[in-house]
């Protein structure tokens, strides 16, 4: 059987073999776009779940803005139009004819939402205006790779209008605080909080907060991003209010992403030489189910057994497979189901019915365990819940001994490329300092709290935010 | 407070304010698109979700495929293009240039999903394939009307592949009756199943069925299909398997699809005067419960008997609302939560606390009936479920009375305008006798069991079809 590319010498080559061999994606028949297949689509479901539910949760419901947005509404804010423009796709002609005014396809709707709502908005009652759209979006990208840079993403967008800026703040936290449970607690990828220099913002935001994931290449993977946006946006739309002194006012505006990149950081972050990694609780498949036939005899209570499992499980709500297909021998249904990256393994034989026993093998560590047909259930639930611990875990200390200190660039920049480090110093805050990274294909990926250095990284004057400093995807 | 339409007299008037004062949809800055608002997204989520365990119980899972669809694949199939091309919205700028082939955002998927079964079929064990995707489609229609005919819409659309004809068959039957079931059980909208004629059938397929249900002006409302596509696609985009004889082989195909034009069917077949009324299966809010405060008093014991209410109602998973909002009379607030067509409303003041009571008003009969606290729960619940029956029944109790019979075309075709009239007749198969109906602007919706008359409506020759004829949205 094929072998993934030697995932420690070519972390590249194995992650753009691993999304194919997995069925997790295709390659689609547009440049930069890509098919998810059932498989990888079933864990964007998971994903998508866990998300929404707390989406609702924190006072928000979702709606449906319109993909194509008319060419001059993007022309409204100065920063936005030139942040996005050039990597517009647009719509020329339409029912057999040329367009009068060329529509955009969404690259992101601030501009369309926030003309609705300067429609919706009267009075200072109307606010907080807290929505959220599941929604397919398209950038033009020259480099692209499924799940991390693709033409056409997936994603959620959060829109909100409030009274004053502290709320509108708090928003912004409440959300990023979101995305990082979302990554923690349920990719199992840990994740760096902070603030993007105004050089790495998003188009038209006063305020970009960011979750930062970090690769095992040591490249840094941005998983979701809240902003607060710049009131030129009120004003560009007109979005104006009565206040509650009756006066006219403009509202504090807030938006927030997270999209299908998050696959990509789950991928990168477990993965191993046989396959992917998938943490349990968004794991499609959590336990697959092995019969092992015994061929020339009557295996019907073989198949029973593994039945009444998967029946047993499931009660519990833990989601099942079994794999009967005849034509494949038990060691290609291992390997297929470990390139699956499915959590547990039930292999259950003759042999073990006669002992009231089953085979449990875990992902990770991959010993075989004899386990008594009576404890199960308790134990494949133990299990999972130790290995979704496990991979946060494992996944933290891979990034704890990755991550390194140093105030000199000179020093630690060459390090940046290859050594699969990343680095934490201090910064003067000035632009000229922050793009000397640019020599090293680096950036600050976020301001963190605390100043480990009096001085700046590279100019050497006195510093005033501490920054986390690596490559990126 | 602004009154709708009369629903008798200006029943497409009443539509067309309904829909926007309910705060379900509103305008959108591009021609034919709509916006979903809150309240509206929430009824289509709750439709989605019941679609979608469906097909997922019945073995379809979910992928994604791209927005964009090369110009040159929808030219792959004859009949395909000739149907789809003048509604074709059509980029062809992106990132700045000229794109060297144009793409057209998908009107429907079948051609790029074909193109990948072709790549991922290669042998009889790879079928059946059967996949599902929500998405958003495009097409540019001249006349639109929000939920019934727009330009961008959303949907389910289903692509499978078999290796028999009769097997493909049944996959159609199996999902046009899940859509005829959605439709009754949970929309409460009766629906008549049937085949479409030639002239009527999706482009590129071979057979079409449809659910139509019959709206209250006599108009009929296509609201789901189900194909069996023409192996013409197939060969198109050369989907060669080897077969259990190890030969080569082309796959059976079928499309099916729904999508928020159910929303339409929906709220004319239950609205009244009053406005929206939602069956309790798919409103958002099933049960709005007011407290009725006394101004100049301490108001908290009947705020806190409201919210133990909703608490109780909520452990039996109905969805409530309470509208504490002090600034409105109540009033105003039934006005509010009728117009939105929730099917209960409770009313709770401290008379009624004393009394031991509520007052609970159901959506459609309106009276005032009185229930004793320690009922209250069992009460709502038996009430929704009633209301659910009640609803489906009187849909069906209007289209029996709607539903006529006659075997002649000069006699009925002037009542099809206006007399909001539909009827059951015999048709001789041939093309030039359905296009005689043209002339009343009517179809035949659907080609249902029976032979009622031995000749045709039109020509008087022998009749082969039992057919419903109707004007249509």
């Amino acid at each position: 059987m094929k072998k993934l590319p030697d995932i420690k010498q070519d972390f590249s080559g194995w992650y753009n073999e691993v999304i194919y061999d997995s069925e997790l994606v295709d390659h689609a028949p547009v440049k930069g776009c890509m098919v998810i297949r059932p498989y990888g689509y079933a864990i964007w479901e998971n994903i998508k779940d866990v998300l929404d539910a707390r989406i609702k949760a924190t006072g928000h419901h979702n709606a449906a803005f319109p993909l194509l947005i008319p060419e001059s509404f993007l022309k409204k804010e100065a920063q936005h139009v030139a942040g996005f423009a050039p990597e517009l796709a647009v719509v020329t002609h339409a029912g057999g004819k040329e367009l009068e005014e060329p529509l955009v396809i969404r690259p992101t709707s601030e501009t369309i939402i926030h003309y609705m709502y300067a429609r919706w908005l009267r009075s200072w009652r109307d606010l907080p205006i807290k929505i959220n759209q599941w929604a397919n979006i398209i950038r033009w990208e020259m480099r692209t790779r499924p799940f991390l840079r693709t033409t056409e993403f997936f994603w959620q967008e959060g829109h909100t209008a409030h009274e004053t800026y502290d709320e509108a703040y708090e928003e912004v936290r409440i959300m990023l605080n979101e995305y990082s449970k979302l990554a923690q607690d349920y990719l199992a990828v840990p994740v760096f909080s902070g603030f993007k220099t105004a050089q790495e913002r998003f188009a038209g935001a006063d305020i970009t907060t960011t979750i930062e994931g970090i690769m095992p290449d040591g490249k840094a993977l941005q998983m979701g991003t809240s902003h607060l946006i710049s009131q030129s946006f009120a004003h560009a739309f007109e979005m104006k209010y009565q206040d509650r002194e009756g006066k006219e006012s403009y509202p504090f505006l807030t938006s927030w992403g997270a999209s299908t990149r998050l696959m990509g950081g789950l991928i990168m972050t477990h993965g191993d030489q046989k396959g992917l990694v998938l943490p349990p609780k968004i794991a499609p498949i959590q336990v697959v189910i092995i019969p092992i036939f015994k061929s020339g005899t009557d295996n019907s209570a073989v198949m029973n057994m593994a039945k009444s499992i998967q029946e047993d499980l499931r009660k519990d709500g833990v989601r099942t497979h079994i794999d009967d297909e005849e034509s494949k021998t038990p060691g290609a249904k291992f390997f297929h189901w470990e390139l699956k990256g499915v959590p547990l393994r039930i292999e259950i034989g003759p042999k073990d019915i006669e002992a009231n026993q089953a085979v449990v093998v875990e992902r990770i560590e991959a010993a075989k365990r004899f386990i008594s047909l009576t404890n199960l259930k308790f134990e494949v639930i133990s299990l999972l819940d130790m290995m979704q611990i496990t991979l946060l875990e494992r996944a933290q200390a891979r990034v704890h001994q990755m991550r390194h200190q140093s105030n000199d660039l000179a020093e630690f920049g060459p390090t940046l490329e290859n050594d699969g480090k990343f680095y934490q110093t201090s910064w003067c805050e000035k632009a000229e300092c922050e793009a000397a990274l640019k020599e090293y294909k680096a950036s600050i990926r976020c301001i963190v709290d605390g100043l480990t250095y009096k001085t700046c990284f590279v100019c050497k004057e006195p510093s005033k935010k501490e920054v986390l400093v690596a490559r990126s995807y």
